[in-house]
């Protein structure tokens, strides 16, 4: 199987080093492509996305994401944008569901910002589309003194994106949380009666319930344990997933998979962080543990995913990098998650 | 000066009344007319914003709103439900800024989810777009398996708000955070070009930082502090400053203000809590410090205003309510408030 390797911007190339060193031990056979994407790619060949990448990722078995843009890129007219290369990878792949689960690591609740008492036991997992929603729909643009975004949604695009949450829900703790604004918009009125009936058809041993996204805001910060899988749009997704994403208390720690009909795109979800990159201190335990996603979701090997997963949890313990209150490097924390690998 | 009061439904009745009762204290010239709103409304004239409420409340000096909605009108069609008895209000009253201070009161760093660490000192007024963006467009609607609705701005719209939002920085800590998303939405690009217009033409002295929506609610639970006034539009502005709402540790002590070219809105910024309607312990304290508000804002009494925040401020350590880990009842609340304030 081929795997392309996009390590991006920022802390992104060390922390793919690590990722790819870590997927060359568990799966030797596997061919990987290295390639640039979003600034790294501006700066050698004046796009974000070029070309042979784009032909590169959709004939892979899976791509793996490092971190794209930078405070250099954002003066640069919109469609030379890092992000822009980052939303066109996610069309030209297809992958409309990003799955970001968000855990508070046992014995690590005194990293996260709320108090051990609420962060104690959090494991949600967030199910955002991706492909739809104000980030795509063509209807947008500016003219004179007004512009505009469309957030739309069609029945297909939220029954797809539903059962992928559903089916996730059925391999945890069985709950679904919808959010949508359904009390004032329309879209997310056909956003609900869509998920409730895929729900109604084929799931009905998960539990759905409904929440606003202002409400699930509030919640999921003095109530987090409530939820088990949360299923949202893309906008909504993206605030709520971030948002999640600071309970444990390090962006270090969380991987991300996107998933379609085709190869799956595999990422921590930390930014490219300018300020530490290339120091060599930046932790790699989201983009190994992205590694993990890779190899369970991109290309069906659970054994190895849960060997990479174990071998994470030691290092964590016993390398922890700076971000957690240690001192490893990010090569030293490579280093042992590759000797707990072998 | 005249004040339409509208309880609404759930625990609005017994908060306003306790906040009604406070006015006529320090304001005895002041004429209170009480009407029905929400699913009040709907239950007495079958309609949440009756024709009869609309002409009373844009010939009044101020509007003092309770809460409404509740599950029992959830079922209703959409032109029915108590919310959008509130939209209809909001329109009316063409009160496009909604302001909402969030503080965590010192001594109470406890109530919050976060670690007192985080907690302390945290101290946001969001500035938020009452009036513009998905809530409001006409472009919206459903075609067979199609939905949509618009998130647009005009100039004008964003230029009136981000004035407000100056102004309302160079009375605090001169610190404004425009939060959007424009690396990815037109209409944020529109938002972040105009708000920096209007801080060069005329507010260079107070500092503007722009934000992306999704690290702003990252960084409103991992850095609090950071923040002075929060810009935003109405969408982000309803996730943000619910989200923020909640660092207090309850929503009972917090009060907004809605402020256009006419008649103010001013309303506790909880829900109805149909779990507690009733029984006479929810804490008023919310609706109270919104007639602090009303004061302030509506009928510039700022003398007036600061006394029954100190009163509140008393009463919060004296009567505790049972959110905020006391026993007192919504009337012995407010009795020490009127107490504190005679
Ligand atoms: C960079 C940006 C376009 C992107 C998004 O909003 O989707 C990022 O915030 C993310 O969540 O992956
Ligand atoms: C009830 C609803 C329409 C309203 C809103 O979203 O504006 C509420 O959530 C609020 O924030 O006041």
């Amino acid at each position: 199987p081929k795997v392309v390797a996009l390590p991006g911007d920022g802390i992104g190339k060390e922390v793919t080093d690590a990722a790819v060193a870590v997927l060359k031990e568990v799966a030797p056979d596997v061919t990987i492509q290295e390639l640039l994407i979003g600034g790294a790619a501006v700066d050698a060949a004046g796009v974000p996305f070029p070309g042979e990448v784009e032909a590169a990722v959709t004939t892979a078995d899976a791509v793996l994401l490092g971190t794209v843009g930078g405070p250099r890129y954002d003066t640069l007219p919109r469609e030379l944008r890092p992000e822009r290369g980052l939303l066109a990878l996610r069309k030209a792949l297809g992958v409309y569901a990003n799955i970001r689960p968000v855990r508070v690591v046992p014995g690590l609740e005194h990293l996260s910002p709320l108090r051990p008492e609420k962060a104690r036991g959090v494991d949600v997992l967030i199910v955002r589309e991706l492909l739809g929603g104000l980030y795509f729909d063509s209807n947008r643009g500016r003219s004179g003194e007004r512009a505009h975004n469309t957030m739309s949604y069609t029945v297909p695009e939220i029954d797809r994106i539903a059962r992928i949450a559903f089916w996730a829900a059925e391999q945890r703790r069985g709950h679904v949380t919808s959010v949508d604004k359904a009390n004032v918009l329309e879209v997310s009125e056909l956003w609900r009666e869509t998920v409730t009936k895929v729900h109604e058809e084929k799931y009905r041993h998960v539990t759905l319930r409904h929440e606003l996204v202002d409400s699930a805001a509030m919640l999921l910060v003095s109530n987090p344990t409530r939820y088990d899988v949360i299923l949202t749009e893309n906008l909504f997704g993206d605030i709520l997933s971030d948002l999640a994403a600071v309970l444990p208390g390090s962006l270090g720690l969380m991987p991300s998979a996107s998933l379609g009909d085709g190869p799956g795109l595999f990422e921590p979800i930390h930014g490219s962080a300018p300020d530490i990159a290339g120091q060599g201190v930046a932790n790699p335990a989201a983009a190994i543990l992205s590694v993990g996603m890779l190899l369970r979701h991109g290309l069906k090997r659970s054994g190895a995913a849960n060997n990479v997963d174990a071998a994470v949890s030691l290092a964590l313990r016993s390398h922890p990098t700076r971000d957690i209150g240690g001192t490893a490097s990010t090569q030293a924390f490579a280093d042992a998650v590759l000797q707990a690998l072998s």
